[in-house]
């Protein structure tokens, strides 16, 4: 039982449909980590090891930390940036081996840096889903310059492309800073026009929202819900999050309805 | 005894008549919170369970931080946010029952969110004074529009109609950001003017500036003195803090005097 | 083994003697020290205790962090301001006495906040030469009007001198902030002017830049090779600077060469 739960109505549990909230770990201790999960993996869904990270950890330390948040019924998944440097190396097939040794069970697919077409990203969808694999996709570009090429439409026609290839969820990229980069102005502030055009277009319930910064998940929370699904949000963050979509914090208390 | 001891003068013990820290604990992992408070614990007076964070963590887990830090005597209390929420709520009796078998002997009584009007806080002071409970109170409004509608002379008002009806202490609302609010304009600085109104007319020793920003905590000890108090440090802040006070850091070195 | 380990080639393994990362402790509990050892120490070569935080800590404390570091082969020292409190207390050799007896065997001679004569600077260091301590110096006022007045040719001066009277390297200061100081700007950025005048004249082998800040790690990498010695890194991005280094990230991959 919780403290004070007179307080607060619960919100869905995990497995959830909707209303996730996807975690960055750019390379947590695994003490630090479980303490984190002791406390607070309720309001966890998934947990990316972020871009690149992995080649950089032992073994049995990847090892150790995938069951242990899977024994928090977290979902961990290596970060698209690595996927990428595989494809780049023509090592896919030792990608999904080693993934799948490691104990993954969901990957994530994206063409944030390496250039990688739509009709192979998609054809690459396919493989790693028929490798049994969950798949995450994700749309938009991590240089600021080649990111503002992306019109609304062409979020849209992608994500859409994604889902059709069988991606269960498609990530909007927007870094671990959440600036200068989709939806995002350099300060982290919401274009609200692309905003619109993407909600009005895009099933809520497969899209995860990159909103690293407070600012940014309390502005989706108060649009689109509570059970707005969110990512990249930072490990000291994930107790913080959760009172914003109940309306524990001042920012949407007496605004939400879960 | 300490590292190079012979570098440093000693600042009084606890418990601490001022130079007050309060921290703000939005989530910690009890093995980090306590590993913290190793090192630590004699640089923090009061420990805070920030907003309406407490509601999402289960009981066993928040007794168990209650018991840690009161065993290194740290003062710990729930945010002001979720008295509010009782409040609305009206659950005012519970949560003092929920409070006390948990373990808490001191409150916080705010109205940063719910309104609730100045006679009615001071009613509620006295209530939680008379239910044995020690209750530091805060002056603010967490929505920048509304704050923004306290002039100097309100907040004076206010704090000393806190400090009347049994507060110990008054917290000077500045959040957990410290912008643009209270007298921080929208970068964290200080709004001067505002500030010496304050100054001027309030018993310091009363009062616990939030100043999570270091160029605030700056700010204060080399105007006040290294015996101010202040509040909503971060965690990870406590030792740097500290050395702000005692001139171990450039900003202050040979300028503040214990 | 790593995982993944067909995704990186490796880089120069410890003891380095470029490419070497300094990390920033101010005031990390022990456990979570160790934790962030146990899965990244690879990645670091220095690991400062910043500024005067060490009179803060007791003793044991701090000698069981100074071995739990070693015995990561990661090589801590106390931070340059505290050798500048005992200077100016007149207790040099106090400090050097109490170092070694820590278990220190590196010291920081700095002269960013005491006021300290070039030739006495460099006399301090053949000081610590001589009492058997490998020294880092510093170069820079953490005082931006200071700072400021030290024009690029100046510092190629102060490093040089530093460097004939027996330290190791040299760090460029940039405080934990890394903005309005040394070749920063006040947003972080660098001006390039300065760096170009440094990079030319001065033995890149024997500079630790000091690059808190993400972009700034990602152009030093860039402009000067993933062998640049950076330092004042932030615990918490030890992995993601490696990263960088070795191109796991977007922002370098296929931009370095190993």
């Amino acid at each position: 039982m919780n403290a004070f739960d007179f307080l607060t109505p619960p919100r869905s549990g995990k497995p959830r449909k909707n209303g996730i909230t996807m975690v960055l770990d750019k390379g947590m201790g695994p003490a630090s980590a479980r303490d984190l999960m002791e406390i607070s993996s309720d309001y966890v869904d998934f947990i990316k090891f972020g871009w690149g990270t992995l080649p950089l950890h032992r073994r049995d330390t990847v090892k150790e930390k995938v069951d242990m948040y899977r024994s928090f019924d977290v979902e961990p998944y290596p970060g698209g940036t690595l996927f990428e440097i595989a494809h780049l190396n023509d090592k896919v097939e030792e990608y999904f081996q080693e993934a799948r040794s490691l104990g993954f069970e969901t990957l994530e697919i994206s063409n944030g840096t390496v250039e990688i077409e739509t009709e192979e990203k998609c054809r690459l969808i396919e493989m790693a889903v028929d490798e049994g694999f969950m798949v995450i996709s994700e749309v938009g570009k991590k240089d600021p310059e080649r990111d503002r090429l992306l019109e609304p439409d062409d979020r849209v026609r992608l994500v859409r492309a994604d889902l059709r290839a069988g991606a269960s969820m498609v990530l909007m990229e927007a870094r671990e800073s959440g600036q200068n980069i989709g939806i995002y102005d350099e300060r982290g502030n919401i274009r609200e026009d692309e905003f619109n055009h993407l909600t009005d277009r895009l099933p809520m319930d497969k899209i995860i929202w990159e909103a690293p910064q407070k600012s940014q998940q309390v502005y989706f929370i108060l649009k689109i819900g509570p059970d707005v699904n969110l990512g990249n949000i930072p490990p000291e963050e994930i107790t913080a999050l959760e009172t914003i979509r109940r309306g524990l914090r001042g920012d949407t208390l007496g605004k939400v309805n879960l």
